[in-house]
C-alpha cells in the first residue's frame, strides 16, 4: 500500500501502531504495526507496514526519531462524520424529550431558536457545542444554525477558529410556525440566504462550507423550495433539509403538496435532490423514494437517538443499503439529546435490534458496518469523501486516537485484547476520555477544557 | 419534616442544599434549601428546610460551622440500585453481542465463567466490577458470580471492602450446560450452596447478604430448584433467577416442566417465589403471571440494555407497574454492556419509547418514574427498601453527590437551571464524572482511580 511517489510536500508526522478504518470493500479494515505519514498540508502521504520503515523513511526524508509509536492499547481511528446537528438546540439538550415531533418544535425549538438574534447568547451556545463535538470525535459536522444570518455566519467562524469541518447551514422558513418573530417572508429568506452563502465562501476558510438549508416542507413554501434549489444549483452547493421523519408530518406534507406524488417527490420537484443532498431521517419512505434517493444521489442522514426520543419512527437501515442510498449518521442534537457519535452508532445498533425483536427475520447490522456509517458513510453522505472518511492516501488526515485504557477512563481491560475488541470496546463504551488526540487535516485540534488541555 | 425527638447517636453529617428523590406518592420530590443530617452509624437523623437550622442544631447538638453548604449545580440524589449484575461476565462486557441468549451463554458466558474457578482472576475482575459500579453511582448490586463457592465468596469479602451494599449469590446449575466443567451436580449444588451461606454469614459484613441463586429453569433439574426454594425457606434468604427473557428460553421451558401451568409457576411451585425473590427481566410474562408476582410480593428486575443488545424482547414497564409488580432496574452485565445504572434509565425510557413507537396508545414513562425504578423501585425489589432507596428519616444514608456543571464533565450548562431540569440533563448526559461523592450507609466509599482519588 505504501506510495511508492517522492511527495511533492513534506512529511510533518509519522505515526507507527494499529489503524482501523473502512474502505468500500470492508466495513473494518484493521492495520496493526502499520506506518502513517502526514505532509505538512495535512494530508496523508502515505500507509506502509512497520517493516516498510527504513524504505518509507527513504522514499519520504524522514528521520526515525520522528516516528510516534502508539501505545498496546491505542489505536487511530478516522475522526467520526456527524451528518445532522442543529447547533443552537444543543443549548437545551438532554431535556424536553416528552412531546412528538411537530408539537416539539413549537413547544420548545422555535422560542431557542428565535434567542439566537442575540449574538452574544449565539457565541456561546455555538462556543460549546463545536468544543463538545470536537472533544467528543467530531471532526466532521453538518450544521443546522437559525434563520438569523449573522448569528449564523458567527458559527462558520467559530468552526474555522476551533479547525473543525464543517457544512453550516442558515436555516429557511417562511411558513407554517405558531412563534412569532421566527419566520422570514419569502424575500428576506432568499435575499438573505444569498448574503450567507456570499458572505462565508468571501471567508475563504479552508475546511467551512455554507450548505442550502429550508428546513423542511412544512415551514417552507414551495416558491421558497424552488428558489433554494435554484440558488443551490447555480452556486453547486450542498442542501440539507429533513424528510418523513414522523407520520403526522408525512401525512400534513401530503395535504400541503397535493400535486406531489410523495414527500421524496416534492423536494426532486424543486430540484432539492442533488448529489450534494442530505436528508435527516427518512424513517418512512418507501423503496420508491429510496429508489428516486439513490437515482438523484441524494443521502440520508439516520438519527437514531432523535427517532427514538420523539417517538417518530425506526428507520430499517438494511433497506436503505440494500437500495444502495447513501448513509451517514446524526445526533440530531436536541432531538437526539446526546453529542456524541458514538451515542449514535449505539442507538443505530439498538434501532437494528428492536427490528430485530419486532421481526426476527430482520438483519441486524454487525458493528463493524454502523463503525462504517459513522465514518466513511457519513463522509460519502456529506459528498466529502474525497476529502475525508478514512485513511486513504490523499485525503486528508481526520483522526482519533484512541486509547481504550486511558487512565481515569470508563473503560476496564482485564488481559490483552485484539484490536477489534478493542474498537467494539470503545464504541460500546468509550467516551472522550478514551479519545486522546482528535486531528482535522493533520492539524491537531485542542477543543479540551482547563482539565484536560495540553 | 424534622424530626423533633432527640437522636440516639450523635450527629455525624449535615448537608444543605438540594435533594431529589422519589417516594412511594411521588416519582419526583425536589426538596430546596434541605438540610439533612447523618448520624453516626450512617442513618438519616433529620431532613428539614434550610429556615430551621437554628432549631435543628439545637434539637440535635450540632454547630452551624458543621454545615457542609452544595453549591449552585449540586444536589444529593439517593443511591442507585443495580438489582441484577453478573460479575464475573464483567471481563467481556462491551463485546460479545451478535448472538441470542441461549448460544451467546454456551457461546461466551460459561466458558468465561468456568474461568473463575481460578481465585487471582476473580480478584482482579470483582474487584474492577465493584469498583466500576460503586464509581457509577451504584450503591446496592445484586450479583450473580458464578458456581465457584469460594471465588463467590471472594465477591462478597471485596464488595465489603469496599463498602458497596450487596447480595451476592453462588450460581447454582446442575443440568444442560454444554461446557465441560461448568456444571455442578445436584450434590454438590446444594452442599456447595450450604456452605456459601454459612460462611458468608459468618463473616457478619454490615451490607453484604447471600442470595440463593438457581441460574434459571433451564440450566436446574426440579429436585435443585426444589432443595434450593427450601434452603432459602428455611434460612430466610432472598432469592434472585432469571425469567421469561426470550421467546426460545419460554418454550424450552414449557417443554421440560410440561406439569407446569406457565414459566412463573416453575419457580412458584418449587417455592422460589417470596417477597424476597428477585427475578430478571419477565419480557415475555403473562398478565396471569404477572399477577402470580403481585400475589407472591415476588419482583422483577427489568434490564433494558440486555433485552435490546440479545435481541430478547421489550419489557412493557407501565403494564408492569399496571399489575403492581414490585420493580427495578438491571445493567445485567454482560448481556448488557454497560455497568452503569444511568444506562440502565436511559435504555429504560428508549423501550418505552420503541413501545409507543410500535403503539402510539402505549403509555410512554416520564423520566420522573424511570428515577423512581432506579432508587426507590430497586430498593424494593429487593426487599431493602426498609434501609435504602430514598431519603427517609431512620434509612441509611445512600447517597450520590451530583455537580451537573462538574469540571471536565460531559454537559454543559449554558444558564442556571432548575433542579429538575438538572436531574433530567444529569440523566441523559451525565456520567461518573458528575458524581462527585458516593455515600452509603453514611460511608463515602472512595472506589476512584489515581486520577480522581482525594
Ligand atoms: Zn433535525
Ligand atoms: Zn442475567
Amino acid at each position: 500500500m505504501a506510495n511508492s511517489n517522492r511527495p511533492s510536500t513534506a512529511i510533518a508526522h509519522i505515526y507507527r501502531g494499529t489503524f482501523v478504518h473502512a474502505t468500500e470493500q470492508t466495513a473494518l479494515q484493521i492495520l496493526e504495526d502499520a506506518l502513517l505519514g502526514v505532509d505538512t498540508e495535512g494530508k496523508i502521504a502515505f500507509i506502509g507496514k512497520g517493516e516498510e520503515l527504513d524504505k518509507l523513511s527513504q522514499t519520504f526524508g524522514f528521520s526515525l526519531s520522528e516516528v510516534t509509536q502508539l501505545a498496546q492499547h491505542e489505536f487511530f481511528m478516522p475522526g467520526m462524520v456527524d451528518t445532522h446537528i442543529h447547533a443552537p438546540q444543543y443549548s437545551y439538550a438532554g431535556t424536553a424529550l416528552d412531546m412528538p415531533l411537530l408539537q416539539w418544535l413549537n413547544t420548545y425549538t422555535f422560542p431557542v431558536e428565535s434567542r439566537f438574534k442575540d449574538l452574544k447568547f449565539a457565541q456561546e451556545v455555538y462556543t460549546q457545542v463545536v468544543r463538545r463535538t470536537l472533544r467528543n470525535g467530531t471532526t466532521t459536522a453538518c450544521y443546522f444554525a437559525t434563520i438569523h444570518t449573522d448569528a449564523s455566519l458567527l458559527l462558520g467562524q467559530i468552526t474555522n477558529d476551533f479547525g473543525q469541518r464543517a457544512l453550516v447551514g442558515k436555516v429557511c422558513m417562511d411558513r407554517n410556525n405558531s412563534v412569532k418573530h421566527y419566520k422570514e417572508t419569502i424575500q428576506e429568506s432568499q435575499e438573505e440566504t444569498c448574503r450567507f452563502i456570499a458572505e462565508l465562501l468571501d471567508k475563504k476558510y479552508p475546511l467551512v462550507k455554507p450548505v442550502v438549508t429550508p428546513r423542511f416542507a412544512l415551514s417552507c413554501t414551495g416558491a421558497l423550495l424552488g428558489q433554494l434549489g435554484a440558488i443551490a444549483k447555480n452556486n453547486n452547493l450542498h442542501i440539507q433539509s429533513h424528510i418523513s421523519e414522523n407520520m403526522e408530518e408525512v401525512k400534513l406534507v401530503k395535504e400541503l403538496f397535493p400535486e406531489s406524488e410523495s414527500y421524496t417527490d416534492v423536494y426532486h420537484k424543486y430540484n432539492l435532490l442533488t448529489d450534494k443532498t442530505v436528508m435527516a431521517h427518512g424513517c418512512h419512505l418507501s423503496d420508491e423514494e429510496l429508489n428516486l434517493f439513490r437515482e438523484t444521489g441524494a443521502s440520508l442522514s439516520h438519527c437514531p437517538n432523535s427517532n427514538i426520543s420523539l417517538c417518530s419512527g425506526l428507520l430499517n437501515v438494511s433497506n436503505v443499503l440494500k437500495h444502495k442510498v447513501k448513509l451517514g449518521l446524526g445526533t440530531d442534537v436536541a432531538g437526539g439529546y446526546s453529542a456524541s457519535m458514538l451515542d449514535a452508532v449505539r442507538r443505530t445498533l439498538d434501532t437494528c435490534k428492536f427490528l430485530t425483536i419486532q421481526d426476527p427475520e430482520h438483519h441486524t447490522l454487525p458493528f463493524e458496518e454502523v463503525f462504517r456509517l459513522a465514518t466513511l458513510g457519513g463522509s460519502q453522505a456529506l459528498s466529502l469523501d474525497n476529502q475525508t472518511g478514512n485513511f486513504e492516501v490523499g485525503k486528508d488526515f481526520d483522526a482519533l486516537r484512541v486509547n481504550v485504557a486511558a487512565p481515569g477512563g470508563p473503560i476496564d481491560l482485564i488481559q490483552h485484547e485484539e484490536p477489534k475488541i478493542l474498537l467494539e470496546k470503545f464504541l460500546n463504551l468509550g467516551d472522550d476520555r478514551n479519545i486522546m488526540e482528535v486531528y482535522v487535516a493533520g492539524r491537531r485540534v485542542v477543543p479540551f477544557t482547563e482539565q484536560t488541555a495540553e
